[in-house]
Protein backbone atom coordinates (compact mmCIF):
# COMPACT_ATOMS: atom_id res chain seq x y z
CA UNK A 1 0.00 0.00 0.00
CA UNK A 2 1.53 3.15 -1.29
CA UNK A 3 0.96 6.40 -2.85
CA UNK A 4 3.07 7.02 -5.48
CA UNK A 5 2.62 10.72 -5.13
CA UNK A 6 3.99 10.60 -1.35
CA UNK A 7 7.23 11.87 -0.50
CA UNK A 8 7.54 9.53 2.45
CA UNK A 9 6.60 6.47 0.29
CA UNK A 10 8.93 7.63 -2.10
CA UNK A 11 11.62 7.43 1.15
CA UNK A 12 10.98 4.44 2.03
CA UNK A 13 11.48 2.91 -1.34
CA UNK A 14 14.72 5.06 -1.63
CA UNK A 15 13.67 7.08 -5.18
CA UNK A 16 14.36 9.88 -2.83
CA UNK A 17 17.45 9.77 -0.60
CA UNK A 18 17.47 10.53 3.49
CA UNK A 19 19.52 9.59 6.22
CA UNK A 20 18.37 6.91 7.72
CA UNK A 21 18.85 6.12 10.77
CA UNK A 22 16.75 2.39 11.72
CA UNK A 23 14.77 0.27 9.57
CA UNK A 24 12.55 -3.03 10.07
CA UNK A 25 10.21 -4.63 8.36
CA UNK A 26 7.18 -1.96 8.80
CA UNK A 27 9.00 1.25 9.91
CA UNK A 28 11.82 3.43 9.23
CA UNK A 29 13.07 6.64 10.91
CA UNK A 30 15.02 9.20 8.96
CA UNK A 31 16.36 12.72 9.82
CA UNK A 32 14.05 15.86 9.14
CA UNK A 33 15.54 18.03 6.30
CA UNK A 34 14.42 20.88 8.57
CA UNK A 35 15.42 19.99 12.04
CA UNK A 36 14.21 21.74 15.28
CA UNK A 37 17.04 20.22 17.24
CA UNK A 38 20.50 17.92 16.19
CA UNK A 39 18.91 14.42 15.04
CA UNK A 40 15.59 15.46 14.88
CA UNK A 41 13.86 12.26 13.39
CA UNK A 42 10.59 11.62 11.36
CA UNK A 43 9.48 8.01 12.21
CA UNK A 44 7.22 6.51 9.74
CA UNK A 45 5.12 3.06 8.83
CA UNK A 46 6.76 1.72 5.26
CA UNK A 47 3.02 1.64 4.29
CA UNK A 48 1.52 4.53 3.58
CA UNK A 49 -1.48 5.41 5.87
CA UNK A 50 -2.84 9.00 6.48
CA UNK A 51 -2.24 9.68 10.24
CA UNK A 52 -0.69 7.89 12.88
CA UNK A 53 -3.71 6.78 14.49
CA UNK A 54 -4.90 4.91 11.24
CA UNK A 55 -1.55 2.69 11.97
CA UNK A 56 -3.13 -0.82 12.84
CA UNK A 57 0.16 -1.95 15.00
CA UNK A 58 0.60 1.29 16.98
CA UNK A 59 2.61 -0.50 19.85
CA UNK A 60 4.96 -2.07 17.58
CA UNK A 61 4.75 1.59 16.09
CA UNK A 62 5.86 3.55 19.21
CA UNK A 63 8.27 1.38 20.29
CA UNK A 64 10.27 2.25 17.33
CA UNK A 65 9.65 5.58 18.52
CA UNK A 66 10.99 4.78 22.21
CA UNK A 67 14.44 3.13 20.30
CA UNK A 68 15.17 6.17 18.40
CA UNK A 69 14.69 8.90 21.47
CA UNK A 70 16.39 6.47 23.84
CA UNK A 71 19.54 6.68 21.50
CA UNK A 72 19.03 10.59 21.11
CA UNK A 73 19.83 10.75 24.56
CA UNK A 74 22.91 8.78 24.58
CA UNK A 75 23.94 10.28 21.18
CA UNK A 76 23.30 14.04 22.33
CA UNK A 77 24.03 13.66 26.29
CA UNK A 78 20.49 15.12 26.93
CA UNK A 79 17.78 14.16 29.15
CA UNK A 80 14.60 15.54 27.84
CA UNK A 81 13.63 13.86 24.09
CA UNK A 82 10.28 15.53 22.49
CA UNK A 83 7.99 13.88 20.18
CA UNK A 84 5.00 15.47 18.30
CA UNK A 85 2.53 13.94 16.02
CA UNK A 86 0.55 16.92 13.92
CA UNK A 87 -0.14 15.40 10.29
CA UNK A 88 -0.70 18.69 8.50
CA UNK A 89 2.31 18.45 6.87
CA UNK A 90 2.73 15.62 4.58
CA UNK A 91 -0.13 13.30 4.99
CA UNK A 92 2.14 9.86 5.65
CA UNK A 93 1.68 9.18 9.36
CA UNK A 94 5.23 10.73 10.95
CA UNK A 95 6.40 10.65 14.79
CA UNK A 96 8.77 13.48 15.17
CA UNK A 97 11.19 12.51 18.08
CA UNK A 98 13.43 14.83 18.90
CA UNK A 99 15.83 16.63 21.35
CA UNK A 100 15.07 20.05 22.69
CA UNK A 101 16.22 22.69 20.78
CA UNK A 102 19.14 23.60 23.15
CA UNK A 103 20.77 20.57 22.50
CA UNK A 104 24.42 21.00 21.85
CA UNK A 105 25.55 20.55 18.42
CA UNK A 106 25.34 21.16 14.72
CA UNK A 107 21.47 20.40 13.54
CA UNK A 108 22.62 20.70 10.36
CA UNK A 109 25.05 18.15 10.33
CA UNK A 110 22.93 15.08 8.78
CA UNK A 111 25.62 13.05 8.21
CA UNK A 112 27.36 13.24 11.59
CA UNK A 113 24.23 13.19 13.58
CA UNK A 114 22.51 9.90 12.12
CA UNK A 115 25.67 7.96 12.65
CA UNK A 116 25.43 9.72 16.68
CA UNK A 117 21.97 7.97 16.34
CA UNK A 118 23.03 4.93 14.87
CA UNK A 119 25.90 4.03 16.55
CA UNK A 120 23.68 4.81 19.96
CA UNK A 121 20.46 2.22 19.05
CA UNK B 1 5.46 2.77 42.57
CA UNK B 2 4.52 6.28 42.90
CA UNK B 3 5.76 9.35 44.39
CA UNK B 4 4.26 11.19 47.24
CA UNK B 5 4.79 14.56 45.81
CA UNK B 6 3.78 13.62 42.34
CA UNK B 7 0.24 15.61 41.43
CA UNK B 8 -0.35 12.56 38.73
CA UNK B 9 0.22 10.44 40.98
CA UNK B 10 -2.50 11.99 43.49
CA UNK B 11 -4.67 12.17 40.24
CA UNK B 12 -3.99 8.54 40.01
CA UNK B 13 -5.10 7.21 43.62
CA UNK B 14 -7.97 9.50 43.55
CA UNK B 15 -6.62 12.30 46.04
CA UNK B 16 -6.81 14.47 43.15
CA UNK B 17 -9.86 14.79 41.43
CA UNK B 18 -9.85 14.59 37.59
CA UNK B 19 -12.08 14.30 34.60
CA UNK B 20 -11.18 10.96 33.77
CA UNK B 21 -11.66 9.57 30.47
CA UNK B 22 -10.24 6.09 30.98
CA UNK B 23 -8.76 3.85 33.27
CA UNK B 24 -7.46 -0.06 32.62
CA UNK B 25 -4.67 -1.96 34.85
CA UNK B 26 -1.07 0.38 34.11
CA UNK B 27 -2.87 3.49 32.26
CA UNK B 28 -5.44 6.75 32.79
CA UNK B 29 -6.32 9.51 31.02
CA UNK B 30 -8.30 12.35 32.21
CA UNK B 31 -9.07 16.07 30.50
CA UNK B 32 -6.01 18.23 31.02
CA UNK B 33 -6.93 21.41 33.39
CA UNK B 34 -5.53 24.07 30.92
CA UNK B 35 -7.01 22.38 27.73
CA UNK B 36 -5.13 23.75 24.40
CA UNK B 37 -8.97 22.57 22.45
CA UNK B 38 -12.25 20.56 23.69
CA UNK B 39 -11.43 17.13 25.40
CA UNK B 40 -7.44 17.80 25.45
CA UNK B 41 -6.52 14.42 27.46
CA UNK B 42 -3.40 13.95 29.06
CA UNK B 43 -2.76 9.75 29.03
CA UNK B 44 -0.03 8.82 31.85
CA UNK B 45 0.93 5.33 33.49
CA UNK B 46 -0.12 4.52 37.22
CA UNK B 47 3.25 3.88 37.95
CA UNK B 48 5.42 6.76 38.66
CA UNK B 49 8.28 7.44 35.62
CA UNK B 50 10.23 10.68 34.62
CA UNK B 51 9.40 10.49 31.07
CA UNK B 52 7.24 8.57 28.61
CA UNK B 53 10.62 7.00 27.55
CA UNK B 54 11.02 5.14 30.84
CA UNK B 55 7.74 3.68 30.36
CA UNK B 56 8.70 -0.24 29.96
CA UNK B 57 5.27 -1.33 28.00
CA UNK B 58 5.36 1.81 25.86
CA UNK B 59 3.38 0.00 22.90
CA UNK B 60 0.68 -0.69 24.88
CA UNK B 61 1.05 2.79 26.51
CA UNK B 62 0.55 4.27 22.83
CA UNK B 63 -2.49 1.64 22.26
CA UNK B 64 -4.10 3.45 25.00
CA UNK B 65 -3.17 6.99 23.31
CA UNK B 66 -4.69 5.86 20.45
CA UNK B 67 -7.80 4.82 21.50
CA UNK B 68 -8.23 8.20 22.93
CA UNK B 69 -7.34 10.03 19.74
CA UNK B 70 -9.86 7.84 17.82
CA UNK B 71 -12.53 8.92 20.24
CA UNK B 72 -11.44 12.37 20.28
CA UNK B 73 -12.23 12.14 16.53
CA UNK B 74 -15.63 10.84 16.67
CA UNK B 75 -16.87 12.84 19.60
CA UNK B 76 -15.90 15.86 18.46
CA UNK B 77 -16.17 15.38 14.62
CA UNK B 78 -12.65 16.85 13.20
CA UNK B 79 -10.17 14.98 11.24
CA UNK B 80 -6.64 15.80 12.87
CA UNK B 81 -5.89 14.59 16.17
CA UNK B 82 -2.26 15.95 17.40
CA UNK B 83 -0.20 14.12 20.06
CA UNK B 84 3.14 16.11 21.82
CA UNK B 85 5.11 14.56 24.32
CA UNK B 86 7.13 17.53 25.92
CA UNK B 87 8.01 16.42 29.65
CA UNK B 88 9.29 19.40 31.23
CA UNK B 89 6.25 20.50 33.27
CA UNK B 90 4.89 17.79 35.23
CA UNK B 91 7.85 14.90 36.07
CA UNK B 92 5.55 12.17 35.68
CA UNK B 93 4.99 10.34 32.08
CA UNK B 94 2.47 12.26 30.15
CA UNK B 95 1.62 12.18 26.59
CA UNK B 96 -1.02 14.90 25.43
CA UNK B 97 -3.71 13.88 22.78
CA UNK B 98 -6.59 17.10 21.71
CA UNK B 99 -8.15 18.47 18.54
CA UNK B 100 -6.76 20.62 16.62
CA UNK B 101 -7.59 24.17 18.39
CA UNK B 102 -9.99 25.03 15.41
CA UNK B 103 -12.46 22.33 16.92
CA UNK B 104 -15.68 23.75 17.51
CA UNK B 105 -16.94 23.62 20.70
CA UNK B 106 -15.97 24.30 24.62
CA UNK B 107 -12.90 23.88 25.86
CA UNK B 108 -14.01 24.31 29.16
CA UNK B 109 -16.44 22.02 29.21
CA UNK B 110 -14.73 19.54 31.22
CA UNK B 111 -17.97 17.39 32.24
CA UNK B 112 -19.51 17.42 28.60
CA UNK B 113 -16.29 16.80 26.94
CA UNK B 114 -15.02 13.92 29.05
CA UNK B 115 -18.58 12.37 28.48
CA UNK B 116 -18.28 12.81 24.86
CA UNK B 117 -15.02 11.04 24.91
CA UNK B 118 -16.05 8.07 27.20
CA UNK B 119 -18.73 7.50 24.98
CA UNK B 120 -17.00 7.43 22.03
CA UNK B 121 -14.30 4.77 23.34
Amino acid sequence: MTDPNCIFCKIVSGEIQAYKVYEDNNFVAFLDIHPQAPGHTQVIPKEHHRCVWDVPNAGEYFEVAKKIALAQKKAFNTELIRSQIFGDEVPHAHIWVFPLSTTVGDKNDFAGNSEKIKSNL
